[in-house]
């Protein structure tokens, strides 16, 4: 029996598999199509590299157009690669890749962001499918293995997973051999809509309130197909003094916040977003003085192997295992010893607000900016270009314990190396707004705004947070500004609307954010 | 026996009973109170009174100062006279009256405002108080009853008084025999800290998870007051034929969802603000061909008794009885038929994520405008000047079903009837993103923005929603930043930075908004 026959418990399931180009006639132009992955683990590979693969041979460019819904970003070699050929009409709710990002700031693709655990049940209630036939025309999961009753065993995510199983008229079912069966890792549970919904009985990161596999209704299952094509997610950034800097200032903080009897010895579950200062900010708790700890987040990187190996990583929630090769090498030799203390989760239950304010989570997460007063930029780079999303960030910063956003205080254009402030009058976009954020760190120190009114705010993110080639500049607009709107008895959050943006606009034309002067 | 006797079943309490006179020297300069209360109903009335008159008549403005925290607005005669003799140094987190803006507006006064169900946790965490002593000094709570073990009967509002009552080094009761005991109306929990925090088990409107009172440790209790003012809330204003417009719109939304399938045909739990919009519309449930409706709020207003009434709602859940006089007379003729159908929780129940999403809710709010992207601005006109605050708005319109703002879509200036559009192309504060609104609504027509991306949402925003007299400017504005930036490919969610705020600026000069040109 081949690796595959022997990952398919269903043996009437097993006279359906078939090739990629077998599949190839399923899609028309114009579906809307559900894949699985997250970050970019767990999605269809073999089957989007095919379709890739005939567009391009015979000319399809632009002929063979979907809406494409998934959880969260996947592997440029499919989605970015799909922009390329002009294979997206739409894409919800994130993204990544430089092509499918031309398409959609130059306006050839339809993208909206959302909140990644809102998007799952709106997706649910067919919010995104009312205007394209009410559900999802076809699904394409990976999958590690299918039990006896058909239902499927996910790979190395969940995300919207089991919403696509759900909803989707058609499935085809990418089944990998390269990877191990994931049976166990996932806890699946479908909440149902309102009014029949009840509450998700977790409350220790290690509850498990659903099944290891999803049911899945096999009369839908069109095709199964073989894929040999192992992930590999995100590769880590080698780590620098900025955000070891940074991770410094968290560090201290936590420590005050235990001293001062606002934080239990071993914290609260972290949350933790991608990028060098998150893995700092674990490479200093795998370092530090804090045991017993645990997380529970929206993805896992290389460096969650380490704060396990240290012994003082209890026990992580997820939805995708976002391991690079590497990682994902490590994980395997030590499969019983990770596995234990590792539990996947739909995004809509990892991002859920529910259990994010039930269980106190601390969240950390980089935005592009932030202004004075706390609100912060997350995806529209001079407020109209997108990088990739909102993600989950709203998810965890609205409804998190410490709510708390670190980024360099500059980063350098081609003509300067400081040339962008990360702390700006006003943030172009607001994606996190002063009402949801705590804490604000960059490599120049931490503001904790708690219970602080907006211009007490400004001041102290100002003297502590901001660069000081533009700490004068900041000073003078904050002061201009209370001058000018409290004369006029409007001054709760001063600003100067005619002249806000203009270290944006001095970038456009100047390649720097240091302007002369706010005259 | 006296009615104040009579409601202070606890015997060795009855002996703390004081005038208002003899606790005045409780309060010392720079303490930091809590107030129970809730736009503006169940607050204390006696003793802020008696304090102001104090301050007053002894020329002691500016010298008792003090940092207030009460979970909402509560009536002008309390703290807009405080503010007023410059009484407030602090107020968090939401706050009404002419005098409180103008000292928050001025600098004089401090407010930060957060989200409600937030405030009331962060309270028991000692945000707010850090830097104050790490709690409450002083707590001053109305009750309407005291029991025999010393615990607490609160009146017509529950706010954040568990709170208040918990965490205050001292308090002091103001009994209000004015008004009947409320027992039986309350359902009083207070979260435990994470991580020992469980779930609350509301799954319908009506399920009781707490006590009809709020423990108390007697010995805090200093001095109880009795109090003889009666609550008044809101006064509805008169219905107007643009409330009825966008009310009919929104109604005719709720069929069409209904036949759609994707509502019930009782709806889902309604929330619903202030204001003659919310009146309308929920006048318009009474006259309309939904029933066995349900409530799960903040505050509940004079229209919600005709709902009742109408036989059409069948259950109410909020944090406050916001009546009028003439409406709390109407309650009270009907008690016991009224007060099985409705009850009472705290704030942070009230307006919990966890209940908000798992009920699915239906959202309604008013803002001060919106933007054709659908972020929208609840709290500072003009981007600067403070009116009361988020409130519970971010609460329910980020966890809701549907989430809905509506808006008249101009309002006057004293030059231009029209002067002002509350469609702009980007509001100058944002506190609901376009990650959180699924549907704006003005007289004008409805948008349903769900599954649209930026570009489209502007114009259906712009063609649905804003007035003729601004129409033809919004949608320049939108063309030119669109071609604008599509053209350097930074154009997901097109902005003339440049010019994006001179419809505001043309405001502060001109008295409209009206501008020539976007040149």
């Amino acid at each position: 029996m081949s690796i595959l026959d022997d990952r398919i418990a269903c043996p009437h399931l097993r006279e359906r598999i078939k090739t990629t180009r077998e599949v190839l006639p399923y899609f028309k132009d114009g579906m809307t199509l559900g894949w699985s992955g997250f970050t970019p683990v767990g999605y269809p590979k073999a089957i989007p590299k095919a379709l890739a693969d005939h567009v391009e041979k015979n000319g399809l460019q632009g002929k063979m157009r979907f809406n494409l819904l998934i959880g969260a970003s996947v592997g440029t070699e499919t989605e970015d690669r799909w922009a390329s050929l002009d294979m997206i009409a739409r894409r919800w709710p994130y993204q990544s890749g430089k092509n499918i990002q031309k398409g959609i700031n130059s306006g050839r693709i339809r993208m909206q962001d959302k909140h990644l655990s809102m998007f799952a049940q709106d997706l649910l209630y067919g919010f995104y499918t009312k205007d394209f036939g009410g559900s999802l025309d076809l699904g394409i999961v990976e999958a590690s293995a299918i039990k006896e009753d058909g239902s499927i065993i996910l790979a190395g995510s969940v995300g919207i997973a089991g919403e696509i199983i759900h909803t989707a008229k058609h499935l085809i079912i990418e089944l990998n051999t390269t990877i191990p069966s994931y049976e166990g890792l996932h806890d699946i549970v479908l909440p149902e809509p309102p009014p029949h919904r009840r509450p998700h009985m977790i409350c220790k990161v290690n509850d498990r309130i659903g099944t290891t596999y999803v049911p899945c209704d096999t009369d839908k299952i069109l095709a199964i197909v073989e894929s040999r094509e192992p992930d590999k997610g995100r590769a880590l950034g080698a780590t620098d003094e900025i955000s070891e800097r940074i991770a410094g200032h968290i560090l201290d903080f936590f420590q005050a916040e235990v001293k001062a009897g606002r934080l239990p010895i071993n914290l609260l579950p972290l949350q933790s977003g991608v990028g060098n200062i998150a893995n700092a900010v674990v490479g200093g708790l795998v370092n530090g003085p804090f045991c017993n700890l645990s997380v529970y987040t929206e993805v896992l990187q290389d460096t969650m192997l380490d704060f396990f190996d240290s012994g003082k990583l209890e026990y992580a929630s997820a939805t995708s295992l976002s391991f690079s090769a590497e990682g994902f090498e490590r994980f395997y030799k030590k499969w019983d010893d990770y596995t234990r203390r590792i539990v996947l989760r739909p995004q809509q239950i990892a991002n859920n607000p529910e259990m994010i304010r039930r269980l106190g989570v601390i969240a950390m997460n980089t935005p592009v900016e932030f202004d004075i007063y706390a609100h912060a930029n997350s995806t529209l780079v001079g407020g109209t270009r997108m990088i990739n999303g909102i993600g989950g960030s709203g998810d965890f910063l609205r409804n998190a314990f410490l709510s708390i956003m670190h980024s360099p205080s500059v980063r350098p254009t081609k003509s300067d190396p400081t040339g962008i402030t990360c702390v700006v009058p006003m943030v172009p976009h607001v994606d996190h707004t002063e009402h949801d954020l705590d804490v604000l760190v960059t490599e120049q120190g931490l503001a904790d705004l708690r219970g602080l009114c907006p211009r007490d705010r400004a001041q102290l993110i100002i003297n502590k947070c901001s660069h000081p080639a533009y700490r004068p500049l900041l000073q003078e607009y904050l002061d201009r500004a209370t001058h000018e709107c409290l004369a006029r008895g409007a001054g709760h959050e001063p600003h100067l609307l005619d002249r806000v943006f203009r270290m944006q606009q001095h970038l456009a034309t100047h390649g720097s954010m240091k302007i002369g002067s706010w005259d």
